[in-house]
Order: C-alpha cells, then structure tokens, then sequence
C-alpha cells in the first residue's frame, strides 16, 4: 500500500500536531514513538510528515540573527565517525549547537575496531561518558543496529557501508517538497543517476521516496544497478514500486528531479565502472541531458561532487540546481531529528 | 605511616567541608592546596578524601536532567595530548563542558617535540592563548612536571609514559569505595593483574591505594613485574605495603577487588610478552579464575579492553563488573580535581 | 604617500569612534567598510589605527575574571584549515569563543581539493551549512580571495601559500606600539631577519609596517631575497619604503625591533638555504647579534621557534622578548577583527 494516497492518511496528516520548538521536547505532546533513527524504512507516512514540519520550524530558526533554540541544553550530543566526513559530520554538529547541546566529536579509525565485541565497548563506554545521543558513521553495513541495541540513549544513523543514510533521505525529501510546485513528491518522476549499487544514499531514498509516492528511477551502468531489478520486483508486490534502466534518456525524460550521485573514484579497480572519462560521456549529468527532463526540473547532489565526471559544473550551479539548500535543509532535518528524538519519553 | 589509619586523621577527615559546586570556587574556603594533579603520591588522605566528597557532589550533578554547573564558566581549559586517547580526552572535555568552561583540543603530534625547548615554549604559547588549566597527555615520563614549571594556571597530568595517571587512579579509588560494603578500600584485598612494568595506571595506584591502607597485590609474568619487588621493599619500610606475586591463585584467592590492566600488543617484540593466547591461557581473568576471588569482588579495568585476552567478555560485562561505572566516575573526578583547582588562591 | 604622516590623518585618527564591545557590534556606528580580511595591503592608516583600538578594549576583556563578550552569541564561525597549524587555529577558536559564537573547526587535507571548482563547492557547503565567518588558510597563495568570491559572510585570511598572513602582521604591529616608548612605529628601525622569500607573515608585514611609518629593514642570505630589492625600489616610488640587505650588521645596529622568521627545514632541499648549523652562525639572532641594537630593542617571532637556529634560547625568553605578547595580543587582534567585521552591514 502506498501510505501517502488514501484520505484517511491525508487527514490525519493535516491534523497532526508540531511541536513548539522553542519549548522544552519534553514537555511537548507530540506524536514521535522512535527512539533510534537507523533507516527511513520504519518511518510511516505519518513519521515523515512530522520530520518534515519539524524542519519547517528549524528553517525558521535557521534564519533568525541568533539561529538557536534551547532544547537541549545541558546535553550530550557526541559524533562518533568511522569514516572521514566533513559535511555530515558538521552538519549534525551544527544542528546540535543550534539546539544549545553540548557536542563532542570522536574521529574512531576503523582500523581500531577489529572485532564486534570492542565496537560495542566503546559504545557503552561512550554511553558512560555522558552521551545522551550517539551520531554515528560507520563503514560496515549495520553498526549502528549493533550500537542501539547496547546504547542507553538515542543513536542517529550517519550512514553505514552501503546500507543505509537516513538523515540524507530525509533532507532530499524535504528539499523536493519544498522546490516542488504543489509542495509533494506524489506522482513527480524523480531519476536518482550513477552508482546505485555502493551507494547507501541511493538505498535509503529509494525507501522514502517510495513511501511518499514518487515515481521513481535509478539509472547507471548495469554493473552499478545489480540487485535492484529484483530488489524492484520485490518491492512493486508491496507497494513501492520504482523502476530501474541503463538508459539514460528513458530516465531523464520529463523528470521532475534529477540526482546525480558521486562517483567513487576507487570503484574502477574493481573492474565495475569504466574510465572516469567514458562514465562522463555516458552518465554524466550535462546541460544537454538534462534538457531531457522538465525545464524547471530540480538538479539533486549528495556532496561532495567531482564535477566534471557526474555532474557538469554549469549544470551544479544553475538556477534547476538545488545543492546547496540540501545543505541547508540538512541542518534544519538533522535539528529536526535530534528535537523529536530527545522528547521521546518510553523508547522504541 | 599508612595515612588513613589513626584516629586523628579520622576525626578530622568527618569534619572536611565539601565544596558547594554550585557556587564560584573562588569563593569556597575549602582546604585545598595544590596548584597541579601531577600524580597520587603528593596527596595527603584528607586530599584524598576531599576529591572523593567532592566527587560525590559532581555525581549528583551528573543525575540531574542539565548536567551542569557554571563553575568554570568563560574559563579555558586546554587539552593537550601527545598520544592519541578517545576516553580519558573525551572525560576531561565532558567533565570541563559539564562546569560550563570553554574547552580547546589539541592533538599534538610527539614528532613535533624534538627538543625540550619546543615543549616548554609549546606551553609558554597555549598559556599565552588564555588556557588557565592544561590537561597533557604525553609520552615521555615526568613532562607535566616540566610544563607545570612553566605554566602558569594548573597541570591536570592525563597520563606521562610508564610514570603516572593520577586521575584514572582517583577515578578507581572512588569506584572501589562506592561499589564496597563500608564504603572504604582499608583492609581489603585488592588485585592489579597484568603488565604493572609498563602500567601508569598501576603506579599511580599503588600510592593512592596504600595510602587508602588497602591489602594490594600486584600480579603478572615476572617479566612484567621487575623492579616491583624492590619496590615494594622500601614501601613496606614507610609504611606503604604491597605485594607482588606471578601466582595468579595466590593473588586472586580471596580478593575483593581485581582490576585487569590492558595488555598492549607491541609488548611482545620487546620478548617481554608470551604470545597473546599464551598471555590469555595463564593470566587473562576468567570466569574459572574469578571465582577463586570473593563472590561478590569487583571486577575493574581501565580500557580499552582486549576481550578475550587479559579479560574474558563474559566477566567483563558481568553483575560483578564495574568497569562502565569507572568511566562514569571518571567524569566526576575530573569534575572535582578541576573544581578544586580552580578555587586554589596562592599557588603551591 | 607615507598615510601615517599628514596633520590631517593624525587629527581624523584622533576622532576615530572606537566600538563599545560589551555590546552588540550591529548597533555600533564604527568606520569599518570591509568585509573581509584578506591582506593588509588595503587597509587605510584610519583602518589600521580602529583595529588597534578594538584590540585595546579586547585585551581588557582579556584581563577580565571572565574573558568573554556576547557580541557573536549564536554566530557560526568556521574554521577550514588546508594546512596545520597549532597557535592560529587555537588563536582563532579561542577568539570566537571569547565573543560567544559558536566555532566549527574543519582539518581539511589538501589533497582532496584537487581543482579549483572543488574549493568553491567547499566554500558554498560550509556556508549552507551555516557559517557566518569564515576563516581559512591553504597552502595555495590567493586561496582566500578566490573563497571570499563565492562566500556569502566574511573570510579572515589565516594566512596563504607564500602570500599573506594579516591577523599575524596586525598582531606584530599591534605588539610594536603595545611597548615601544611613544606607542608608535613611526621612525622606528624595524628588522625582519631570516627566510623572506617564503614568508607570508614577511610580506604582510612590510604592507603594514611601510604604511604606518616604520624604517623597515629585510635582512637574510641573498638566495632567501631574491625579488625583494626590485619589490622595495617599486614601493620607494609609491611611498612604501624599505631596506633590503644580507648584512646583519647593517640591519641590527640601532634597531628598535628585530623580528626573527622561522627557518623551515625542508627549504634546505631546495639549495636556497645552507646547512641549519651554517644559518645559525651567519644569520641567527644571537645575544651578541642583538647587541648591535638599541638596549631596549624588541625582539619578535611569529613561533613556533626552531630554538638555536634562527633565534638563541636565551634570546628568546629574554626581558626583550615580547614572543609570547604576540601570542596574546593576537588573540585580542582576531577577536576585533571578529567583532569589526560582523558589526558591517552593506559588504565591501
């Protein structure tokens, strides 16, 4: 079923209640029930409108002369990242210094973390230091499960291996909304472009997107597509339908967003994408591309780009461009986050 | 003299007044006296007692829903580490943040320090930059002592070489009299099993616990306990007793306390070290060798652990296990020490 | 023109409004139309004069019981080093945090910033992400002005390639007029010894020093002032004097300040430099060297100091030393420049 159609859902979705975000989370009575956010696929259509209105309200901190609120101050926010990231690391630093948190950043190198029993160690131990919420990034697919199921508080998924990066599914959505005309993804045609197959944004959109009634399209080289037209199969019995192709133009034609994912440049050793040149050629999103699509169709990126390869650069900054307010719209996601999560009250 | 014996000390360490750490340290009139924690073996049992009791009063503060206190606030405590650490760094920053000070990092590379001249004019700088407490971390022995010679705010020493870690030491005392029936370390029979050669964690407790008058015992390969015979020889003739055996069944047979020291793995180039899994087989702590110890003993490390080395997993995460409580506690013994560092008038 | 000599400057300078930093630099009406700090070369004697007095009320704050002002409460300030730094880093962190702003720090690699348009996709992130000010160095001369093109807030330049390095030469003059008699530079003989050829914090200097009068003296082995004869016959014609010579005893006898620059190692390498030992005996600012000065000469440097080489370790920690007043007062220089920048409205 597609949760975003029927008009009950509607309804209640109007009705649903926004938390003040000036006040205390605590003392708000708002209908949030999860302790953790790992993956968006747990997130009804109810959830997401939530996060969505609750960013709507960052924004509007966002663009205060003092972009801060007090929710949580006196609080341990500490970001735990096993993989080198700037802008997601910064991004949830500087949502939880915009709520007043104390932050702690901990650059673990993976090297360190051998064995599944140490990594859980060092999540009680951070538990023991005074984390009240655990930001983590991790390359092995499925570590932040392991750390919340050990962790006392609130783990945030900064992306792991290929699996999952909910907090940037949750930003492309709430960019989409907001640049759509009409303010809904339903029914828009919406092309996530490249390497579908490492790419853990990829995966996490294709559950957000699908659940808000999107009609959407991974395209790449086939080699970079594996999987997904099962995955795709699976996915229609249930309701989340999307539809995979190789064929740029297919994809691109009338779309009303486009996202052009980063290309790892290591990915060609393993004999899976061709030379950055050919992959240029072939995939790359050009002004002549793009012409396919919409002419006011959105133009999407995760960051950071390598221009020149996925994405041309005259197309990255053009008026269809909207790169930098996923930047923005990340931070107010990321606040939005960590507000509802810290006024959870039983767990979950 | 085994300091904590007399009826004296006693009496005088019941009318200790304790800091109100909700006020201005400035204006406590509390009998503390020294200007650096360099390591245990200057302080005096009722230093000792003071840090406890003030330790208590920072646990209290750490239950509350905002953790903080504006003791330090507008004050800049620098952290300067020479080696890398993510506990004990992060503790010390929590533990500053938690008493509202402003907290600045630095990750110190010890190849940049060729020359003692670099260090002190390293120290000369930071204090120029405005830190009015500096807590280090280094390599090499005795170099807090030379930063607190030139310093001229306090030195909290965060660990130097084999020499010391006053605050880890603290930390485990604390954790020992919060966790045993009557509340004191004095007469009890208390294990430090592993590499005591080169353990600061192990030297700086055998001055606070002799001082504390427990029954300590030092256990590892003789490889790994030389020269701690003789050392303990003089201490016995001051009145600081302690035992050093290669027995495990020796040392842990009725033991209310045992504290497992992190084996570090490049020790076994040096042939100090049998294997890893020799190591493990002859002196890890394990279920079968715990229960030659009290029932209800302690089980105590300083971490990170090697699971499955000098520790089993199950003992570690045992009903018996303290060892997330000493992290907590280590929060509130950085708390207390720069609390009262902080209300220190005329130096000393 | 020599700014700093006329009836009129002298008179305009006397009345120059200097900002009341307790309070909110929106309000201040002060005659500050920059909008960022890229280099000195632009700065009027009337602009140099109302940064000298803003760091004048910052160092009082400096000396307060609690060194801090409210004026960026809730500002982002952000800080993308490309290259390492200890001193200037923690310079500027710890200025941000004295006017309350809230500080990123970001430890960018060079190496992932392999062409231009991705510094300027780095710029556009860290200003979604939030950032108000932005202060960054690299290793590429002209880095800063390419950022503050794209940047929307203000860029402070914390130094450049070989190029600039502003906040370091408005703390150098600032420490000149701080303690020579008269509090002024003008007329005075001010030497700047050692490696010019890749100083940043050289060239910086010899903008402000020329503009604010001073008898300025460039002394080092004539490989190490290749360029600069040219650079001062050039500058004599716009009023802009200064001396080149590869005499040391030119250059010291009757100075008022000798400002020694560190020697780096891997120059060597390049042929330009002799062996250390050879520069120490030819160039180094020996006890005997200073006293071809005035008694009372300043000696500077910017730090960190290879001790020995290019200054003696009882030079540096001598009564004539202000080594480490420079490391202060950079702090209240960073902190005005902070404060005069965010008080501008209409850009610049």
């Amino acid at each position: 079923m597609n949760l975003a159609t029927t008009d009950e859902t509607r309804s209640s979705l109007t009705d649903l209640p926004v938390p003040a975000v000036d006040a205390d989370p605590h003392e708000q009575d708002v209908p949030w029930r999860h302790r953790h956010v790992l993956d968006v696929d747990v997130l009804s259509a109810a959830d997401l409108e939530l996060v969505m209105r609750t960013a709507d309200a960052m924004r509007e901190v966002l663009g205060r002369p003092i972009a801060k609120v007090p929710a949580l101050r006196g609080s341990n926010v500490t970001i735990l990242f096993y993989e080198a990231s700037t802008r997601t690391r910064v991004s949830f630093e500087v949502a939880a210094k915009n709520l007043s948190a104390d932050v702690v950043n901990i650059a673990a190198a993976t090297s360190s973390v051998a064995k599944g029993e140490s990594l859980v160690d060092t999540i009680r131990t951070v538990e023991a230091l005074g984390a009240r919420m655990l930001v983590m990034r991790h390359s092995v697919s499925g570590a932040p499960y392991l750390a919340a199921e050990v962790f006392g508080g609130s783990v945030l998924n900064g992306g792991d291996g290929w699996h999952a990066h909910p907090t940037q599914a949750l930003l492309d959505l709430y960019t989409m909304r907001q640049r759509l005309p009409g303010g809904s993804v339903e029914g828009r045609k919406v092309v996530i472009l490249g390497d579908v197959l490492h790419s853990r944004v990829a995966r996490s959109n294709i559950w957000s997107l699908t659940a808000s009634g999107a009609d959407l399209w991974l395209c790449g080289p086939s080699t970079l597509l594996r999987g997904f037209e099962a995955w795709a199969a699976r996915g229609a019995a249930a309701g989340r339908r999307f539809h995979v192709t190789s064929s740029v133009d297919d994809a691109l034609r009338d779309a009303d967003v486009v996202m052009a994912l980063r290309i790892q440049k290591e990915r060609m050793a393993s004999g899976l994408l061709p030379s950055l040149r050919e992959y240029a050629a072939r995939f790359g999103l050009t002004r002549e591309r793009l012409a396919l699509a919409r002419p006011d169709a959105l133009v999407m990126h995760p960051g950071p780009m390598n221009e020149g390869v996925e994405i041309a650069p005259d197309v990255a900054v053009s008026a269809q461009s909207v790169i930098t307010d996923q930047v923005t719209n990340g931070v107010a996601i990321r606040m939005a986050l960590l507000y509802l999560l810290a006024g959870v009250r039983d767990g979950g």
